[in-house]
């Protein structure tokens, strides 16, 4: 592994100083660097369970899916953020499935399934980060999930559009309907309504290509 | 504490015969038996945090609320279940608040928050075994948001009927309307239409006391 990937694995990993030596290399050894092009899916339920990816940069998005193929997006993962459900086969007690896609072309580390739960068995310090991870994941599955329940779709599609607008730091969102309503777990047609009403009132401007936002403060002003 | 307890404490830990014989004394000394009355609350949002309640008997309810003080049901705990949020201060990276309330008259033990958590930091068991609380409850919670998300009113409510007709061993509920709907996270108007509409499919009788379910088998078929 090249020193730059040695270098951001320490900052990845809060608690690097507190591993032995021997569990630190371990580490090192194993993780391989891999290449994910935009669209590509990196982990399907619980049919796989490669290993955890440390992001190095790109964008990840981790969703669940019906049945019937109805999405919705749980978190999204960044630079330094650590995707641990797939690994999940490694964690007792986890009876849901989530798929991962690469948003962006995106480069990242993977640290095999094996190796990690090797290490978590003699260490302490590596379980109650895991823990974290968790605990983290959960917080944000309960926000979506309190969005879901309990604010109108005008407040959460104002959110959603927001938040896209800071993620790509454009006003002018290269994004479909239909991509939309996978996020955000609604129909297609309430998601298009709703843009539509928005575009009345004179917050957003439509066209083929895209959403632009025009009115930043007034979508603000609705969540 | 009694020699019964004692005995039901190693029952409920699953890992208790991998803890130092300090722990297992730590945890047995600290354990305070408490009796909680049918609809008292145990614990709101992250204003407590007196610690992890293994129940002895009854059942809790935990569940969330939006600021308007709409709820929703996210998981019920019985027998030898450990209520873990009741000491979520201690976890790190726990984001959201749960309420927890006695669902019948309820007997438990509490471990005070602080006697477990300063046990975690040098037990891996302890931590292991708090990872896979979490997991746990966290998979209760993908599973209400499933459902939530990507299942019709009609069969929610057909499954919570089954499910509270089992959980009280019997088929008329005593519960009004203003209930399912704190449970399910829907209007009192909705859960009211779709009972009526189950009433004149034939599958439950309403009367001012409760529901009778009187085909099982037609509620189980929409499911």
């Amino acid at each position: 592994m090249t020193e730059q990937n040695v270098k951001f694995l320490e900052d990845a990993f809060p608690s690097w100083r507190k591993l032995t030596q021997g569990q630190q290399d371990s580490l090192k050894q194993s993780a391989v660097e891999q290449k994910y092009a935009k669209g590509v899916s990196l982990h399907h339920g619980s049919e796989d369970c490669s290993g955890l990816f440390v992001v190095k940069s790109g964008q990840l998005r981790v969703y669940t899916i019906s049945e019937s193929g109805k999405e919705i997006t749980l978190y999204r993962l960044f630079d330094r953020d650590i995707c641990l459900f797939s690994a999940s086969c490694m964690l007792k007690n986890i009876s849901f499935d989530v798929h991962v896609e690469a948003e962006k072309d995106t480069l990242a580390l993977l640290i095999p399934t094996p190796v990690y739960e090797g290490l978590m068995k003699n260490s302490l310090v590596l379980t109650d980060f895991t823990n974290q991870l968790l605990a983290s994941r959960f917080s944000d599955v309960m926000w979506v999930m309190e969005q879901v329940l309990f604010t109108s779709f005008d407040r959460r599609l104002a959110a959603f559009l927001l938040e896209q607008s800071s993620i790509e730091s454009s006003d002018t969102l290269h994004i479909t309907h239909e991509e939309i309503s996978r996020h955000m777990g609604s129909a297609r047609e309430v998601v298009t309504r709703m843009l539509k009403y928005f575009q009345a009132e004179g917050m957003v401007t439509l066209s083929r290509g895209g959403i632009a936002i025009v009115d930043e403060s007034k979508l603000k002003k609705l969540i």
